[in-house]
């Protein structure tokens, strides 16, 4: 069995969406964007280069399901994609669902702007549609 | 054959390096990081998920081939990857090599500092490096 520590501060700031076959599957706690964190259950791993040759085709094919999923119940005009790492250097994916009139609109959304709470039932529901067409 | 315009911006701002199975290697023209954006020659991309699967596949290969080419010419302390297209809409994705002591570390790069030329014989050489280690 493969030991997987998700680091606490990626922890904190994102709930549980979905396991995919590689990946844990987060939404960070931002209602400024509709946000996924993509997190390959292995330990020890850095760069998307530490994942093994087809580990790596099984994120990218992931990090499309996750994509196709936001951009299918979001309706947003842009998928933002991004693996940095430079604060938490555990390896995950940013998948994030952009809007023209959003926060940080047409810049990044890493520090942008402050974290918003979702409204509880907004969060139930989002996590809920992502789920169902996660796990279908 | 397939039509593929380069956008005059991600042109302007960057120098050809290499051309890999499916994408166009660049470097831009910026001595604050080690960057080079992959550009699929294909037309009317905006979105990953705009390429075939089988091509989503080719592209996360080319991406892992630059990361490892940047690391090993640079030695940097992490590489970042992101596809935003908040401004240039064709599908370009961004591979930086990134140093603890650089313009905008840990923030990510983009809107962080003015681009700065490098000096040409820096440039040239860097260039033949890329060149080398991607043609190979």
């Amino acid at each position: 069995m493969i030991r997987f520590d998700l680091n606490p501060r990626l922890e904190g700031d994102s709930l549980p969406v979905a396991d995919l076959p590689l990946c844990a599957v987060r939404l960070m706690k931002d209602a400024n964007y509709p946000w996924l964190l993509l997190i390959p259950r292995q330990s020890d791993l850095v760069e998307i280069t530490d994942l093994a040759p087809e580990d790596r085709l099984q994120l990218m094919t992931e990090i499309a399901t996750c994509a196709e999923t936001l951009k299918g119940i979001t309706g947003c005009d842009k998928i933002n994609i991004g693996a940095l790492g430079n604060v938490v250097s555990q390896l995950h994916v940013h998948v994030i669902a952009r809007f023209r009139s959003d926060a940080a609109w047409p810049g990044p959304v890493w520090g942008a702007a402050p974290a918003t709470p979702y409204e509880p039932a907004a969060q139930e529901r989002l996590v809920d549609a992502l789920r169902a067409r996660l796990i279908a």
